[in-house]
């Protein structure tokens, strides 16, 4: 049609577009409810009980059962789609992900995102773009935060490039710049409704766990649950955007279902606090089977009664092959999908 | 099983079992809440910002975010299902639709449809039936009206046709007869939250929009979809009920698609106020992949603060095939499924 | 992986795990609301008005629309899973079902089962599990009560069995056992609105109806379902699990569809109130199109105002294969799916 009729339609900026210290307010609040929790639950087998029950959350001192760490994520990675990676040709990274502020049923999230890294790759026809995001509530109180970084294409591959900065990123969030919910108090945790017995004191720095159950992905789910974030990235949705016919699963799906499946083994790790890194290592399509494995990479302490933080790997994977991550040259192996560095909140 | 264990079950009434002037009260009442706002958002790329955020709607004069006009629409046509098309043979057109009251989570819907016109077709074996629908709120207040006619199969051939009534309606809603939501005001309207810059004035008339993105189709969504709605036509839901095998996808499925694809060059098209007509042009299966382009047909002021009424067309066709309707013959492009003329609000 | 990395995971009881009258807490209290009454009416075409108009069921002396029945059950069903029938190899029958109270949105469910019956199988690699379940409110009441009976795999075939006990369940709940919702008062039943005019005087013992409608199942759809209720019984999720690459449905998710199917001639069967016993009979995989049919065993009093009971055996099958159940070998046919027997309740 070559551009008639789209002089109202958004087409995502291009690498040129991006202005060093900018600041995008992105369109489309959205207020959550128990549906996106209900949903959330037939998406994912989300089972960790704080998120699952309301008696549950006023027992460890919170005033109701908050909704998922990340339906707060994906709220606002779904929010900065159309601003920030729309035309990306990858999601590079992520760094200084928190949780600042649980999102509890009738919340409004908005998303603000900071331009804080520009560099233009060497061909000259694309770049990488590194924002701060931020989903802020109705009263403007930061609930979730996180950078990630993008290769966006450019438009004109001769349009002058933005002046390079790459930004300096914290490679693990300080154990001591995690935000615990006001209130919490795991000294009366009830380890049996919890669903498994171990606590912080359990987990051994370099232990690794197998989560044991695996979910075969399908084209309905993941259309659902990335429409849910509003998330609008066209390869996901329209099987005419890539060669091979498949549309692309969104990589906050493969997030979750790791997340979800790590309940077995990590019941108690209940809150998602900080977010320190994860690459997307391999795309991911309907009908591939994920499976999960965790590692555990340390241990602290909080401020919070009877709290303690655990920093995890979780990876998954196609299939069931091991803890392996890389082959011989260094690279992941064709099966890892997800390999997540995070903090979570778990009783000491 | 030859009509066996079938004397409590209803087959849905026959073109002969209508009586001009008749008013049928249709089963089931529905009370809606955030979980049907949740799963709409889920199973559409539903954005408009007043339906999407509690926030927005309020800084826009209304006490919350009220339910997808969409959301009433089909609950209301649902409703329909059982009394009118059941063996309805085709769904031939809308008309004198309007949206009067906003739906909110916890409203109850009922149904109530007048026959308002009958006429025999020259086989004898069919018939078209008119009627026009009204959605009532707990209140009793009528949430949503419109007109639809459709053609229903004779149970007996030599049954008597009922005396001809063929109702004359109006081509377009008069702009003077839209209701616009009390208290909307948008003499404030954020357009940064709401995704786009363009007001009522930006809109020419005759000006075509291409909405860009295209949504693959499958059969779990459809089949949802369409359950949420209370809509029980077996043609949906059962592979057998076609030749071909194929589940025939209901026509407001392509509605709702269409209309959250409009997002994108529209997104401040923010309330359906009226349905002036709509064909669904051909028949949509599982594995197409839908793409929308719209029209403006009209403008007009309304005595709301800041809000001013646009006439759109907007048609959903299967694949990218530029803003062509018709082939030589006249007839409807066989890559068109949807060709839809109604009014929406819009800051001006 | 030969059990590295799993010391963390539950690999689920198996048959010498189990005492006579061990007290089992499921994990995992979950909180209903609206969300989750949306997701029904998604997966399933159900209708029944007290379920779907808040102002229907206040009509009739309730508060509001309490939650699907089988959503209690479904739910309570799942929390029992990673204990009871994570190694089953096979759902042996339920007995002695009630439902005690209704469950409405806010409330929250935890589940507690007791072991009421052993019996190792003469092979002495499994044997029979029998449990009688029970789901709790925030108030400590029952919702609802089930005993069912599992075959469960031994870990090792040479340990010890467990002492024998066949407990002696009721073929029947009697009538005067089944508990009324509190205020619930038929006396000015609203036919019209509830979608057929049929009450309790015009079943006849022993008369069948066929529901007529069919629904051909889709992965995603069962799969969803099963994870809303928390279930994680790894073959309804994982493609791998079975030689034959199908994953096999939840059986609850053919209990919901035809009850469901059910309201074509059953639409005034607003509650359950007791489940006597039920087979899965055959088992149901995506693709299968599902058709039902009722047949009435019984009929009783009950103290509520104009509110009788109903017993019904509901059959799903597979295609459309008339009323026949069994072979002349007395096994079930192969395209039965179920055969479920429980009471309603009715206006008289």
């Amino acid at each position: 049609m070559a551009g008639a009729g789209t002089s109202k339609t958004g087409a995502g900026r291009f690498f040129e577009d991006y202005r060093l210290g900018e600041v995008i307010e992105h369109a489309v609040p959205r207020t959550v409810s128990g549906g996106e929790r209900a949903l959330y639950q037939a998406l994912y087998p989300a089972r960790h009980a704080l998120y699952s029950s309301d008696e549950f959350a006023r027992a460890c001192g919170l005033p109701a059962a908050p909704l998922d760490d990340l339906i707060a994520f994906h709220t606002v990675f779904g929010k900065t789609v159309p601003d920030i990676s729309l035309n990306a040709v990858a999601n590079l990274g992520y760094a200084e992900g928190r949780w600042l502020k649980p999102v509890w049923p009738g919340d409004t999230l908005r998303a603000v995102s900071e331009v804080i890294g520009l560099k233009q790759n060497s061909s000259g026809r694309s770049g990488v773009v590194w924002v701060r995001s931020r989903g802020l509530n109705q009263r403007d109180e930061v609930a979730v935060e996180f950078c990630r970084w993008v290769m966006v294409r450019k438009n004109d591959a001769a349009a002058k490039a933005p002046e390079m900065a790459v930004p300096e990123l914290a490679p693990v969030v300080p154990a001591e710049r995690l935000v615990i919910p006001a209130g919490l108090d795991f000294t009366r945790y009830d380890f049996a409704r919890a669903g498994e017995r171990h606590r912080l004191a359990d987990y051994a720095i370099g232990e690794r766990i197998d989560h044991l159950d695996g979910v075969t992905l399908s084209e309905a789910e993941h259309m659902m649950a990335t429409r849910l974030w509003q998330n609008t990235a066209k390869v996901h949705f329209d099987a005419r955007a890539r060669p091979d016919g498949h549309r692309l699963i969104y990589g906050g799906h493969v997030i979750s279902m790791a997340r979800a499946l790590s309940f077995n083994g990590l019941a108690n790790a209940q809150i998602m606090l900080g977010l320190n890194g994860g690459t997307h290592a391999n795309p991911c399509f309907a009908g591939d089977t994920i499976t999960a494995w965790s590692e555990v990479l340390d241990k602290a302490q909080t401020t919070a009664p009877g709290v303690g933080a655990l920093r995890l790997r979780t990876v998954a994977r196609k299939g069931d092959s091991g803890f392996d991550l890389r082959g011989a040259d260094g690279k992941y192996l064709p099966e890892v999908l997800l390999d997540l560095d995070y903090w979570v909140a778990m009783p000491v």
